[in-house]
This record gives C-alpha cells, sequence and structure tokens, in this order.
C-alpha cells in the first residue's frame, strides 16, 4: 500500500513477479478476482470489510451489549487483536487493503495519503440499539469510488468510516472476523466475496494460490494494467461527499433545544429524515438522535460545529454516516 | 458438464485452451476462484445457489404467498424463466454447473449420470411458512461433497435438490436471481462467492475476462489438473446420505395417527426433532410438520414409504432435506 508502485516498478526491471493475494482480505481470492476475474468491467465502486478485528468487535458489542474497551481486552485475550490495537482500530489496515483494492479496480496509482481514516474507538452501546431500530447495522468499510476519469488521471474518493448500513445490504449481515468485498461492475453489477480474512490457514491459502500461479506462468501485470500506465489518482475531499447521517446528541431537556438543533439544520439546508428522543430521569442529559436525508459533508460538519457550541449540548455530536449504496458513482 | 472431458482433451491435442468462465455462476469468477485462487487447498465441499430462475421463484413465493405456477408464469413473463422451464425448475441446470464445479475443485472427471437431481415443482406456499415459523430458509441447492480420496478414484456425493437451510447461514439471506457459492477448504475455510448469475453484461463480463486472461497467456488446466490426471469419480448414492428432514403430512384427524405417524419413524430408528401440527374446521384434512434429527436417507424413505400407505395419511408426504453444513464430510 505504501511502496506498491515502486516495487511493482523494480519487479518489471527485474523482469520478477510481484504476488500478493494475502495482502487483502486474506484467504478471499479478491486481488485475483478484481485483476483477473472481472477484467471485463470498468468498477464504478469497490468497498467492503477489510478487517477482521474491528467487524469481530462490532459484531461483539452487538450482540453482548458490551463496551468497546471490555470487547477490545476480550478481543486481545482470543488473539483477535493486537496488543497494541491502534493499527486495528484505527482503521489504518483497513486504509491499506481499500488503497490496494482502488489501484487494481481502477487502474490508478496508489495514494495512501489521500485516503480520509476514522476507526471504530467512538462508538457507544447505544449507537448500536439506534441502529436496529432503525433497521442499520454498524459496519466499519473501505470505500473506494470512481467520480470521473480523464486522460492521464482518475478522480477517486477513498475513505474508511464507521457506516450504518441498511438490512437489506448484504454487506450488514456479515458478522464475526469474516472479511467481505463487493466489487461494481459496469457489466457484471454487483459481486461480493466473503471468507476469512485472517489467519495462518488462509493466509497460506493466498501465498500458495500464488506460488501455484507463478508455477503455471500465470504473471499479470502487478496492477491490473502495467506500472507506467497507471493513471494519477485525483483525491477527492470528504467536504465533497453526498451521503446521509445519522446524529447522536446528548442534551440538556430545556425548551426550545430541538428547535435549536433543528435551526442549525436548516441553516446548512440539511434535511430532517426522522428523530428518536428518549426520556430519562428529570434533570439528566437526554438522547437524541437524528437521522437526515442525503446532503453534502462540509454544509453537514458545519450544522454540527454550530450544534455542538449550543449549551444544551453537553457532548460532542456523536456522527454516523448512512451508506445506501444506491447512486451510481462514476460520470463517466 | 455433458463432454467437458473429451473437449479438454481435444483442446490439449491441439494445443489450444478451452475456456468458460461463464458456463457456472454467469458473471461472479468461480471457476477462476475455485481452479486458480484456491488451488493451495483440498476442498472438501462447494455447494450453492446456481440456478437463478429457481432462487428468483422461491423468493417470490416466500415473499408474496403465491403458488408456483402463478410465480412460474410471472417469471416467464419477466424474463426470467424460459417458455418450457423444465431445464430450470427441474433442477437439471444447477446439477450441469455444480458437475462442473465439482470437477474443478475435486480433481475429477465429470459424470453427469450420478448426480440426484430434484428440481423445485413440489414446493408449496405453505411450506415457507413453517419454514419461516422453525428458522429456515428454502433454497434449491447444489452440493458436491468429498466423502473420501483413494489413489485412482475420489468418491463423492453430489446432488441437487430442495433444502432448508439455517436463517444463520449465508446462503440463507440469498435471493432474487442472484447465484452463490461456497468452496470449503481444509486451510481457507468457508469462503463464499456472489453475484447475477446470468443476463448479458454479466455473461460478457465473464467471457471477456476469459479472452483478457488468453491475451495474457494464462493458461491453466481445464480442471485444474491435466485432463490425463484427473481421477475417477465414484458416485455416493442417496441411500447413504445422512442428514435431517422436514416432512409435511396431510393427515385425517383421528385418534391415534401421530402414534401410528410417529411408530413408522420410530421403526426405522428415526429420531423426531419437533412436531408442529394446525388446527382446521373438523372433518378436513390436518397439516402435520415433523422435523427430524440427523438419519440415513435409506431409514427416512422406508419410514416415509410406510407413512404414505397410512390410511389417514391423504396426499403423499412432502419431504425437504434440512441441510446445516457443519459435519466434516471428508475423512481423507
Amino acid at each position: 500500500a505504501e511502496h506498491g508502485p515502486s516495487l511493482a516498478q523494480s519487479a518489471t526491471q527485474s523482469q520478477a513477479a510481484l504476488a500478493y493475494e494475502a495482502a487483502v482480505a486474506g484467504g478471499i481470492p479478491v486481488i485475483k478476482a478484481v485483476r483477473e476475474g472481472l477484467s471485463g468491467n470498468a468498477l464504478k465502486r469497490v468497498y467492503g470489510i477489510l478487517n477482521g478485528t474491528c467487524n469481530y468487535m462490532l459484531t461483539a458489542m452487538r450482540e453482548t451489549g458490551r463496551g468497546f474497551e471490555d470487547i477490545l481486552s476480550e478481543a486481545q485475550e482470543l488473539g483477535y487483536a493486537e496488543a497494541d490495537p491502534t493499527f486495528d482500530v484505527d482503521g489504518i489496515d483497513a486504509a491499506h487493503k481499500l488503497a490496494i483494492l482502488a489501484s487494481l479496480g481502477f487502474g490508478c496509482k496508489i495514494d495512501i495519503d489521500s485516503l480520509h481514516i476514522e476507526g471504530v474507538r467512538d462508538v457507544s452501546v447505544v449507537d448500536f440499539q439506534f441502529a436496529e431500530e432503525l433497521g442499520y447495522r454498524i459496519k466499519l468499510l473501505g470505500i473506494a469510488e470512481k467520480i470521473s476519469e480523464h486522460d492521464d488521471s482518475i478522480k477517486i474518493h477513498q475513505r474508511v468510516h464507521l457506516c450504518m448500513v441498511p438490512l437489506d445490504h448484504p454487506i450488514a449481515l456479515i458478522d464475526g472476523v469474516d472479511n467481505a468485498v463487493i466489487a461494481e461492475g459496469d457489466f457484471v453489477g454487483r459481486t461480493l466475496f466473503q471468507g476469512p480474512g485472517a489467519g495462518e490457514g488462509p493466509t497460506a491459502s493466498a501465498v500458495v494460490s500464488d506460488l501455484v500461479d507463478l508455477a503455471r506462468g500465470n504473471i499479470p501485470p502487478t496492477f491490473s494494467v502495467p506500472t507506467d500506465n497507471l493513471k494519477r489518482l485525483t483525491a477527492v475531499s470528504m467536504d465533497e461527499l453526498e451521503t446521509a447521517y445519522y446524529i447522536r446528541l446528548n442534551v440538556l431537556d430545556k425548551p426550545g433545544v430541538i428547535a435549536e438543533i433543528a435551526g442549525a439544520l436548516r441553516d446548512e439546508n440539511v434535511s430532517i429524515e426522522s428523530v428518536l428522543q428518549r426520556a430519562r430521569d428529570p434533570g439528566e442529559a437526554v438522547p437524541v438522535v437524528m437521522t437526515t436525508h442525503e446532503t453534502k459533508e462540509a454544509r453537514m460538519m458545519a450544522a454540527l460545529a454550530k450544534i455542538g457550541a449550543l449549551e444544551e449540548v453537553v457532548e460532542k455530536p456523536h456522527v454516523i454516516r448512512i451508506e445506501h449504496f444506491a447512486s451510481k458513482p462514476c460520470e463517466a
């Protein structure tokens, strides 16, 4: 993910092959699927659950109602999480994998620095309860979308963050340590590849398939196209993202507070889809959950800055993006 | 599926390649996945939803509560089913696809004649209601399992029939015209490949990926190993299958009838797991549903012959096998 293009260049120069099936999604042959199996397609979007540690933790939090730190300790005991979990729980591992998939899928140079990366540390048990009520599952997804293609560059949006995914989307139901990759092609439509994303058996399976390929003389270009033909990746800033949002606020139950929050959203042209408010003991802060229709991230963040500054809002607003994967992101 | 080995032989003799990614599961690159992506594994089982027409019809019957003939007419109008639907609804198409997957996955010669094939014609709306109540989904599956491996032959059980699949198994939730293939390897564990199984776009995607492979010089053996090295397939008869069963009987509500049915099962050593009986107007036949624990198919069929012969049982018993995919089928 960080040195791929230069490694590929070295491999080409020394007439060697660079094989790396185990680098993404463990035992699922997804490098091969995207590079060879879907080679007839221009991909529009490639995304998925790319880190089994996070998926295990999110599944366990939902199923047990236990908190993040508690589940993390358990995952560490079970060997699903490292002693220093940063790489996994902050989304960095998933970002590496997404950057490789994007390069393969879109034929562009990897640009790991242009990825927007968020992890899973901020999610609370109460978010899982609200998600269930609203018909969503919370997943850490890596999402790469082609926005437009030009002669020498491709405009791509790459991001790793928590998502609320509707229950009727197959990725919502993939639980535990499994990984899953969805590739959307212009001819094939939506294909999904699911399986064990880590572990010695699955990793060995991927490495041996590379060796068998080499022995059979199957040596395709490292990143789908020869390294010199990879296009420049033009990154898209998060400000330009258009999606729906789940917002959870902790507010003091005073008259007019909902009106102030709704006003801040209206001022930024953000349209509210639903509001959930739970009763609490008088005097306590009350959780208020809102979902919005699709809007620009920049507008949403501006509204949230105003909302977070309100006296009655006693915590930094919690935000999870809602993904429907309905629109076709690519104009080209 | 019928002439594969001789076609592969001809291809080898004329130093040509035989490519057929579109032959199984349309746009899902599952030939490539099994032949190349999982080449490091000895597969234990390969199975899935291999016919989109049947999956569409089963999904529609469950969702709408409408009957088989009604949904078939609709599927024909929508272009999902042919004017003569035999090939799809009688399981023949799924059997062809399973035979190819089995040959690829296990390195054995195709033997289409040894496959047990049942279609979807006998399923009733009431079966979907009972399935829901019992926590299952009804799917037409093709299942190939390796029973044992010997020097020159492999013992394989191949069958296509309706299955009740537990709701926590991913294949239970794959609806509509999608296909899905699950391959279980000794190292990788369980991998799942899902996507559009038919249509001009997905088919073109598969054909073009074959052409790109040929252009790149990636020409692996037609069936994973050179044709001369394919092992002989020793078929397993359905009598030897061990699985659980769902039985639906239409019985006249007379004293002692359940005892007679239970007695017939006991005589064949079939253990009952649950019984569901619905109240009806007096005098009408009553549906009685039973599920059994795992038993031998031969014993089950013997018990059903006795049950079907009972005076109070007014219809041929309806049977759907319950698949948990839990046990490891391969001894070798």
